[in-house]
C-alpha cells in the first residue's frame, strides 16, 4: 500500500494553505485516515501558525491533527511530548530555523519516534527550515544574490538525518540561493545539492528516488565529475571556481533517482495524477 | 604585440569607477597610448556618467578619451558621429538598456565603425547592458529570483554580434538570474550561457577564449549533453525542464575555451599577473 511506504515530502517553502493547497493535499492524502503531528519546533511561539496549518488539513480531510510544540530541549524528553506522537502516521516540521529543530530534537526521545515513525512507514514532511533539517548535513546560513566564497559566510551542520547524500536548499530561485549550494556541494560531492523553489516539493519514496510536485523547479547540482575545485586550496575570500558540475533543472513531471543520480521523466499515466493546476 | 589582439572586456556591471579599478584598468591597458570611446547610447541623457568614466580612464593614464552620445537612431549615421571613432583603438560601452544599443546603433555606421575598430585588433568593453549586447543573441529581459517558464517573461533580440555562441548574463548572483539563463540555453544549446556577477569581468581574447577578472565569479552553463527539456512541448507557463547540462563556476585564475567549450586554470605565470586585491 502506498501509503505504508515511507515518505518524505520535502518543500521549498511558501506552499498554498488556504487555496488549491496542492502540496499540503499530498500531505494529506498520505496520512489518509492516520494521525498527523504538526510541529513548530522551528520558530518559538509561533502565533497561530499551528492553527493555519490545522486549518488546512482539516479542510483536506485529516481528521486526527495535533501539535508538538518544544520551546526548550528539555521538553523533548518530556514523556507529555512523546505521547503526542503515539500512533502517529505523518509528521510535518513547520519553516523557521532549522538549527532550532536539531538542536531543540536532535538525539532526544521526540526525534526517535518521529524516525521510527518514518523507519515504519510514515511520512515525515518539511518546508523552508523544516525541508533544510531533514538531510544528513544542512545549511544553515549563507549567502544570498551572491557567489560562494571559500571561508565565506556559508555555514553547515548536523540535519536530522532523515535522507542521506544530499544537501537541501529552499526558497531556491526566489532567494538567490545557486552560489551557496554550489559551495556546499564543491566542499564534499558525495552529497547532491537539491534547491528547491517555493510552492514546489520533492517527494521522496522509499528514500532513494523523488517526483517532483508543484509550481517551481528543483534544482539538483551533481558533484560527481568535479575535475577542479579550489574549495580547498584557495585563501579565505576567495571566489569559489570549480568545474564540470552536472546541472538538471526539474519541474512537475519529472523524478530523480538517488543512486543512480539520473533524471527521468515521469511516466505518463504517473504524471497525470498528479494535480492539473498549477498555483500562482 | 597584445593590445593588437582584438579583445572584448564583458563586465558584469557594478565595477569599479574610483577605487582599485581592477577592471578599468584592464580596459585602460590595452588601450595605452590609443584613443578610447566611451558610449553612452544605452541609457538617454546618462547625466555624468560620461564624467565619471572619463575621470577613471584618466586617471588610469588614458589620454584620449571622448565621448559618443546617440539619443536617436538617425544620429548613428551622421558624420559628426562616426568621425569621433575615427583612429581609436577601444570603445566602452556603458550600462543602461541594452535595447536602446542595438536599435539605435545596429547596422549603423556607427556600428561599423566600431566593428572595424575590434576586428582591426582593438578592444570592446561594455558594461551591464553593454555587456548582454555583445552577442549574437542577447537577453534583454526576463524573470529575476524566478524559475523560467516557458512561454514567460524571458525575452531575447538581436545583439551586436562581436561574439558568437554564447549568452551573456549579467548581475548575475546579485539578481538570481540563473533560471533564465537556463531557459535562454535550452531553447537553443548551440549557445554557451555566460553569467557575470558585479565586480567582474571575462576577457575574451581574438575570439574564441576567455579568462576571468574581478571579485566575483562567471557562471558557465553549456547544453550540449542535454538530453531532455520541455522548452518546445509544453503550454505556456510550465516551469522549465532540462536535464543534463554542464556547469563551471570561474573565478579570477580560471579561463574557458569557447571552441572546446573546456575551462581550465590559467599558468601560474599568467595568473600571477592578474591584480591581487580583490575589491569587496
Amino acid at each position: 500500500m502506498a501509503s505504508r511506504d515511507r515518505t518524505l515530502i520535502i518543500i521549498g517553502g511558501g506552499e498554498d494553505r488556504s487555496g488549491d493547497k496542492v502540496i499540503l493535499g499530498e500531505v494529506a492524502r498520505r496520512v489518509g485516515a492516520g494521525k498527523l503531528v504538526v510541529t513548530t519546533v522551528a520558530m518559538p511561539d509561533p502565533d497561530g501558525l499551528f492553527e493555519q496549518y490545522e486549518r488546512a488539513f482539516r479542510a483536506l480531510g485529516v481528521r486526527h491533527v495535533f501539535k508538538l510544540g518544544v520551546n526548550e530541549r528539555r521538553e523533548a524528553t518530556e514523556e507529555a511530548k512523546v505521547r503526542v506522537l503515539e500512533d502517529a502516521t505523518g509528521v510535518f516540521f513547520t519553516g523557521g530555523d532549522q538549527m532550532k529543530i536539531t538542536s531543540q530534537i536532535g538525539d532526544s526521545l521526540v526525534f526517535q519516534r518521529v524516525h521510527e515513525i518514518y523507519r515504519d512507514g510514515g511520512v515525515v514532511a518539511g518546508t523552508s527550515a523544516g525541508a533544510s533539517a531533514m538531510s544528513e548535513t544542512m545549511l544553515v546560513e549563507g549567502g544570498q544574490q551572491e557567489s560562494f566564497t571559500v571561508g565565506g559566510s556559508t555555514r553547515m551542520a548536523p540535519g536530522l538525518g532523515l535522507i542521506g547524500g544530499v544537501i537541501i536548499d529552499q526558497h531556491f530561485a526566489e532567494r538567490g540561493r545557486v552560489g551557496r549550494l554550489v559551495g556546499a556541494v564543491a566542499q564534499n560531492p558525495k552529497n547532491i545539492g537539491v534547491g528547491i523553489d517555493e510552492q514546489t516539493a520533492i517527494v521522496v519514496e522509499g528514500g532513494r528516488s523523488f517526483y517532483v510536485l508543484g509550481s517551481g523547479a528543483v534544482y539538483v547540482i551533481d558533484g560527481t565529475g568535479v575535475g577542479y575545485s579550489n574549495v580547498a586550496e584557495e585563501e579565505a575570500n576567495k571566489t569559489l571556481s570549480v568545474h564540470d558540475l552536472h546541472l538538471h533543472v526539474l519541474s512537475q513531471g519529472d523524478r530523480f533517482d538517488l543512486d543512480s543520480r539520473r533524471p527521468a521523466r515521469l511516466p505518463e499515466r504517473e504524471a497525470k495524477r498528479l494535480p492539473e493546476k498549477q498555483p500562482e
